[in-house]
């Protein structure tokens, strides 16, 4: 056989369709700010982008979670292949963590292991997606649900969530916006990424709706208890008697562990609906064919839920309340945005960028790229996140790196403010 | 708003698509055949159903492993996101364990790093499947492949294993099967689930054919190094000259640690042809949407392929060996299976199953299930990896614990045998 030279026809190519999926990603974006830095600012680069505090010392996990993980890796129990939904006594120690705050107990069978929360909601989006079915996501929103919503031909319809109203979902537009191919409607609660938190009152309503519309909730609550002001952490669970409510979170968010990628899938469904409609094996199908937690993270599970003191969460939701204030407070010093509402949940605060008192600032986007060049300061463009010409504010790290950090923005608003 | 009773109408239901793919998986057969145990039988079950030895004391894995993950996680320098393509020095220590084997040294990347060698299988299917697209698979093969195929659209063709040639690909075949939108052929070597090395020449000649076909090749190495009998393991990439190879690979068998699941997608590709096609944006695209290996296992990854001594890796293999000559010496004293050719890597071995000898066995499948129950022993049917009425018997466990499993199969097979 006669090997060919340069005038080989490969017939390979680049994927299209997953190139436009990702990207909305927040990464795909984060990405493009990095490169715009300026190599020669010997400044540190101040990461205002993304929620993951773990850098920094006064956010280090317990050390209750590192002996977890290394007594189970030691074990040498947990080297082997997990099973398709998760080792059980993981699955029994989320379940009994996760029902603290339930009325109705759930089972280890309610609850299945993924691969952080962004895996949570891979598997989710998968099961629903049958053709012309719809989903209902919040605007502004977490884009990965975009992105996998693109890849698996899952029709979006997207409802506002109103910034004068603490960022409420707006219920008549999610009634309006349904058919009878509407299968789910997603709550982030706490919020990303707008920091709010939802009353018990509010919850109910988005249920009624639900049931109403014949939908399921997705609850995503990867910022679980992670509240500082004055609302309480209400988990959706609580009204899955009224709609199914199948709820995702994990470690990462209140352990400050997102790159364990220990997250969960679990069922508030005390009616059967789930099962009895084969979303349940459409689950487990899907778990099937898919990739698990590392083994030996689950099986330190139990032993990171039961150990973990109140004093270190404590310590966290602190630490969160006083980058809140000092986000909340020197933003009010730059004219260029404002803030609708002050956080208190989640690790964000949502921005408006006031374009017009700008000279040389053509969005949002722009606004980010050149704040990444100038100063060294990454933040995220809201467009990323949905909501155009507003910026997402991470407010956890170092108290003294924030103060620091907009402290670069003023002047950055300062060095590009519209001359009067 | 009314609360409605149970006459609600829900939209949501089973995804078809899904459960078809997830038809597929080894996964699924083997809770089936788990489900079909006696719980009434005291012996312990032996299970020869998959490739997971850790939870034999004899595969453990070395000490050295386990203290690199100990020491990662206590370092807390890991416990946050990984980058979209893993941690450089993660995959740079992939690029110098890999290149120790081939003429073109790697640079880091090349490498990407998945959530073992299953996801890489996923990214480069995703990758691949675009309208019209296929792909030529080996039969029998790793179902996986299979079922990542249909959930993505991918239009499989399969080539033929040749039993009577030591399992080599049917190359005549391969060229027959081929077309226009044909876009990759998957090797995997050693051979899962045939336990076949192939030679320098033969892997030679598949690159060859890729060239020709204008194709690139998917080397599924997951079990690299993992040979005992006369045959040395080549790695495909040293013919990615010839045509693009795509490596796919994980600590989880060499180290015996599938649990951790950490793997990897390298390039071979030094003419740049894969860039070119616009497939590494693809692959990064992807990643950008997907969940990544924990942070602190890719953390300790250098540690862990820098402190192995060789002399782990030689007891491995000498267990494979012993394993391998039981299993094959002990098949020779059961009538109703026979070898084709004796194991020389991986973890497995296939069967022909003559159900012409036997009562009352309906099909492979029909033999698992009833040889779960009666005997409490896992095989997997041939059927699970496209071969109907042959087996897959895997020789990794205890050698008492595989000789006790071939002595129950050897029962099995008496007590069924057809009566002349």
């Amino acid at each position: 056989m006669e090997v060919k030279g340069e005038t080989t026809r490969w017939n390979f190519k680049e994927n299209e369709n997953l190139l436009a999926a990702s990207g909305v990603s927040i990464r795909g974006v984060l990405n493009k700010l990095m490169q715009s830095l300026d190599p020669s600012d010997t400044r540190p680069v101040i990461p205002l982008g993304h929620g993951d505090p773990s850098a920094f010392p006064c956010f280090r996990t317990t050390p209750v979670a590192e002996d977890a993980i290394s007594d189970s890796v030691r074990s040498a129990k947990f080297n082997g292949y997990s099973s398709t939904v998760g080792i059980l006594p993981a699955r029994k120690a989320v379940a009994e963590y996760l029902s603290q705050d339930l009325p109705n107990k759930l089972s280890p069978d309610d609850v299945y292991l993924t691969i952080g929360c962004t895996q949570a909601i891979e598997v989710i989006l998968n099961v629903l997606a049958r053709p012309n079915a719809n989903i209902l996501l919040p605007r502004p929103g977490f884009p990965y649900y975009e992105a996998r919503a693109v890849f698996c031909n899952l029709e979006m319809r997207h409802f506002d969530l109103l910034p004068e109203s603490e960022w409420e979902v707006d219920l008549n537009a999610v009634e309006s916006l349904a058919d009878e191919n509407t299968v789910a409607i997603v709550i982030i609660n706490p919020g990303n990424p707008c920091g709010n938190v939802y009353t018990y009152h509010h919850l109910k309503g988005v249920a009624e709706m639900a049931r109403k519309l014949g939908i399921l909730v997705i609850a995503d609550e990867v910022y679980d208890h992670l509240t500082f002001g004055s609302k309480p952490f209400v988990p959706m669970g609580i009204f899955g008697s009224i709609a199914p409510v199948i709820t995702l979170g994990s470690i990462s968010k209140r352990w400050i562990v997102p790159g364990w990628r220990l997250g969960w899938l679990v069922t508030n469904d005390p009616n059967g609906i789930l099962k009895k409609h084969g979303v349940i094996d459409s689950i487990t199908g899907f778990l099937n064919i898919s990739s698990d937690p590392a083994t030996f993270i689950q099986g330190a599970i139990p032993q990171i839920i039961q150990n973990t003191k109140d004093d270190f969460f404590s310590k966290i939701a602190n630490m969160l309340r006083e980058t809140a204030d000092i986000c909340y407070d020197r933003i009010k010093d730059i004219p260029c945005i404002t803030c609708p509402s002050k956080p208190q949940g989640s690790m964000f605060v949502m921005v408006k960028l006031h374009l017009n008192l700008l000279a040389d600032i053509e969005d949002d986007l722009d606004f980010c790229l050149k704040l990444a060049k100038e100063e060294s300061l990454i933040i995220l463009p809201g467009i990323a996140v949905g909501l155009k010409n507003w910026l997402r504010i991470t407010f956890v790290c170092e108290p003294s790196s924030l103060e620091d950090g907009l402290k670069r923005l003023n002047a950055f608003y300062q060095r590009h403010a519209k001359k009067q």
